[in-house]
């Protein structure tokens, strides 16, 4: 969900330019990790931030996500898994907004977990590599400020490339 | 969780006994499903009031389940997996409830969700044959009342006998 479907790092990125006494730039904010760049109490204060009640609400859905994720689901059984276990004040905004933007997606195929070991499923798109790792199924890595880096998983850049992928030419 | 780890059933009997207008007995609640015994309007109340926040609060642990899945967790990777995403208003109390009397569970472990067919893992212990049926691994079906008739599964009818069929015998 964040950062695959939900722009969350840029909301995170506008946070830390905005409201954080910082030197970092746009562009080094775009291509590295957070916990690379932020000392350990921002990085705390940022742990609070997205606890906070609210925090995803707002939050902006990827480009052409929502058309891509409905063309996908006459195709496959679609899932959203969301790692959100860490963050118990984000359940409800998660499920709202799921609701809100992909509301072709049943509550019965939507996935609040931590670890994604726990996933059955034949494929799994995520930005983060210690999941893909940690899934059974054949990883697809999406491209985010945190995994430029990573050569070990088949990437997509945006939900064009997810489209072209997995969708038939027609 | 439900009928599990927790006697949500046995709260539910407790509301239909006091709050309804009925004329079931606690030997009917007891021993069928309450999808079978209630008219369509009185099931409708029942969706309400475990969708009602708090309502997961209170409930009572099964009994000999803390010390039982304690034990299974020095031999098992356990997750703990609750269909409960039918009731947005539950998760916050179901995660609560979880981190109050299972807290040697972590967070990473925590599992909330629709359809059971997404969950990888090679045993799955729950009350619901649909959910063993969707499942892909070995299923154990967790007596009650709602799944007295099957046949399908292997049974177990409480926490002692989860210790006997998954711990060695010290």
């Amino acid at each position: 969900m964040d950062d695959v479907l939900a722009n969350t790092h840029e909301k995170l990125i506008n946070i830390v330019l905005n409201e954080f006494s910082t030197t970092l730039t746009l562009k080094e904010l775009q291509s590295n990790a957070l916990k690379d760049l932020l000392h350990p109490k921002q990085l705390t204060k940022i742990h609070k931030i997205i606890n906070a009640p609210d925090f995803f609400a707002d939050i902006e859905v990827k480009a052409d996500a929502i058309e891509t994720v409905y063309e996908l689901s006459k195709y496959y059984e679609i899932f959203v898994a969301t790692a959100c276990m860490e963050f118990p004040n984000s359940f409800r905004d998660k499920f709202d907004w799921l609701k809100k933007h992909f509301s072709f997606i049943p509550w019965t195929n939507i996935v609040f977990c931590g670890y994604k070991s726990i996933i059955h499923s034949d494929y799994l798109i995520d930005d983060h590599v210690r999941n893909l790792n940690a899934f059974k199924g054949e990883g697809i890595l999406f491209t985010a400020p945190h995994n430029l880096k990573d050569t070990t998983f088949r990437r997509v850049s945006n939900w064009k490339e997810v489209s072209e992928l997995f969708l038939p030419i027609i």
